[in-house]
């Protein structure tokens, strides 16, 4: 998506051990603009699914499944940290936490994921994909189908895509970081090989 | 707004003592059809107030933060309750923790609030108040100038709108609840003082 590898281009900035700052654009700023092309993007990856749901992690998955939301008029779910005392019926698995170490929770209510649905799993970042495999597992537990896995951003050298080839799903990420040399991000090509 | 107060009329819960559940379409699912009909909302609301960027903070208050900035073409900065570790020049203020009772800091970088914007506050609830207040004392300490308050569902009953009044700004409110009868959820008409 190049509107994006050219915002990723400029905005975003490497902090060393592989670490990108994304923050002006999606992780503390959200750029309106780029996710509204952001949602359409995939809602055109995503449109022939039949996903009935997206289901992200709170709290940087937010707005770019909100917006392929809005763009696929799909609801959708976002798996809670905390439980709220709102939550009826969790269901949970764990996820590494990025911001504390140790081991988060992510719960979602089985209220909003039917045993019937087909479910698109939309977050920020692919990396480790330790998120996305929790949130497919709880896709699982509920019955419902998971059928698409969609990433922002994919950072290639952490390997986290072959965790999530099992899942037998199209896997769709909108920019690829091979690497860094120094401060320079290394784009992946849109035709190099995955 | 019609289709909010009928969506509120028809999917929220009364949990008792005040608590309303509204998980189906804003707190843990979020429907995108009302999220655009929101946006759209305060869009309109605050056209004319010049707005630069729009301020709210994680996590419920970013889908309707972020539909108003999609449909004013704003940047939408959401305040983190931990810091990450990209984050530089952290701004810090408390407020009460909903979830974990006791407070919670509410930090935002000094990168995205500049001391020449015009800044919109949106939150999913206006109730206590007291989130919005250490939101508007982020925006103080930057400098930024305060140009309007936005919360999609104000509970008339916790009182918070007086503790907004010194800051001098439109508040606007999408839907307004007065209080409960057992199960039944009491709406303010959009006629009715304030």
């Amino acid at each position: 998506m190049k509107l994006l590898e050219q915002i990723i281009t400029q905005q975003g900035k490497h902090l060393g051990n592989g670490i990108l700052k994304v923050d002006s654009f999606m992780n503390h700023q959200i750029d309106p603009n780029l996710m509204v092309e952001i949602g359409a993007e995939f809602s055109r990856a995503f449109f022939d699914s039949g996903v009935t749901r997206i289901l992200t992690a709170e709290t940087s998955g937010i707005a770019p499944a909100l917006a392929a939301g809005m763009s696929l008029r799909v609801p959708v779910v976002f798996a809670r940290k905390k439980k709220p005392v709102t939550m009826q019926d969790p269901l949970t698995e764990s996820a590494p936490s990025h911001t504390k170490g140790g081991m988060v929770d992510l719960s979602v209510s089985s209220e909003y994921l039917l045993s019937g649905d087909r479910i698109v799993i939309i977050d920020d970042f692919l990396a480790s994909a330790q998120t996305i495999v929790a949130l497919a597992k709880l896709v699982k537990q509920t019955g419902a189908e998971l059928v698409g896995i969609g990433a922002v951003i994919e950072k290639i050298y952490s390997g986290g895509r072959a965790l999530l080839e099992p899942f037998n799903v199209p896997i769709h990420s909108l920019a690829r970081i091979e690497g860094f040399e120094g401060e320079k991000i290394l784009l992946a090509s849109a035709t190099s090989p995955r």
